[in-house]
């Protein structure tokens, strides 16, 4: 293979590091918050000067968006694509509970679910990162009640629930698995979102022909 | 009426600025989080002095450790004993949720459950805190965990039922409908918790004698 030429090398290795910068800034923020995450506070983590950083970002907002932006990239890639990768209707429903439910065991974010992080701390509403929170928070409920709707068209659960209910239900579940199983370092709370996912979904089960279920 | 002698006045109304003082930074914790809530934040906040605060509580700490103690005594008083306040059994575990759905409702902080928040912003392990919070929630499974058990000694629930594993579908929807009705600034989400709360105490409802429910 023949050398990249200099601009060409240089370009990717300041990509690589940006990327890298990012990693460690995801990482932190999980844990921290994304409020805590400052271009100083970033540099320090990860042994650079904040000079350094700052060439990279040039504000705190900007890093921030750009850690967020990058969180929805692993969030896509760790749950929502294999979430997805099932027959549409009920398995889709069940696998997409699934993916979350893997993501927190295997501790994606070393704090647990970034965007759960998120929604607690930009909770009140002002600025740009609590619209973008709701957005994502909507953007979640949304398919879920989606998949749910599905698997109704599909006959697979009863057509007369309703699906922000139990897309309520399901979301509770998940949620609470991220953040017990973060509080405690027990991965193994994650089975209690496991049942609880099991049970929502048996309870909106299809009854049988007599209505006596 | 006589009135006071000055010594019991001024002690009486430097516990009245002490009080307030703590009402204020509840508020302004269970909407910015408590890592935010420092003598300087807390005194732009009330429009007194930085002195002025920095002479009730001397150091942060002690400042959001005191916060958290007024917050408990407010959980008391709104969830806790008006939760509790049914015969035992059942109508307890219910009346219990229906409580902190009220809380919720009531908005009685302004950001939210206050515990909730501290449980998103303390779950990384360490310091105080982080343990003081462990505690809170520890106490707060517990205390539904002996509920559902009470129940089932009344015959009122399935006694194959997991308590720990109801708890956590309750505990599950009670945060939920707390982070959502915040986030959203819809009080009307409450409802989805009520909903959830009745299905999964349903779900655990003693079965028939022929076992088919």
């Amino acid at each position: 293979m023949d050398a990249p030429r200099d601009e060409t090398r240089r370009r990717s290795d300041g990509e690589q590091t940006h990327a890298a910068i990012l990693e460690a800034a995801m990482r932190l923020a999980s844990i921290e918050g994304l409020s805590s995450l400052t271009i100083g506070r970033l540099a320090r983590e990860i042994g650079v000067s904040r000079s350094g950083v700052f060439a990279h970002f040039r504000s705190k907002q900007r890093l921030q968006q750009e850690t967020i932006a990058a969180a929805r990239e692993v969030f896509e890639r760790e749950v929502v694509t294999p979430g997805l990768d099932a027959p549409e209707g009920l398995a889709q429903l069940e696998g997409f509970c699934e993916a979350y439910l893997s993501y927190v065991e295997r501790e994606v974010f070393p704090g647990g679910c970034f965007f759960a992080q998120l929604l607690a701390e930009f909770d009140a509403p002002d600025g740009e990162i609590h619209d973008e929170v709701v957005t994502f928070q909507q953007g979640g409920a949304a398919l879920l009640e989606g998949l749910i709707a599905t698997a109704q068209q599909h006959g697979e659960l009863d057509p007369n629930v309703e699906p922000g209910q139990l897309a309520f239900e399901l979301y509770a579940a998940l949620e609470l698995a991220n953040y017990f199983s973060t509080l405690h370092r027990d991965p193994g709370i994650v089975d209690r979102g496991r049942k609880a996912v099991r049970a929502a979904i048996a309870n909106a089960g299809v009854r049988d022909a007599a209505g006596s279920s």
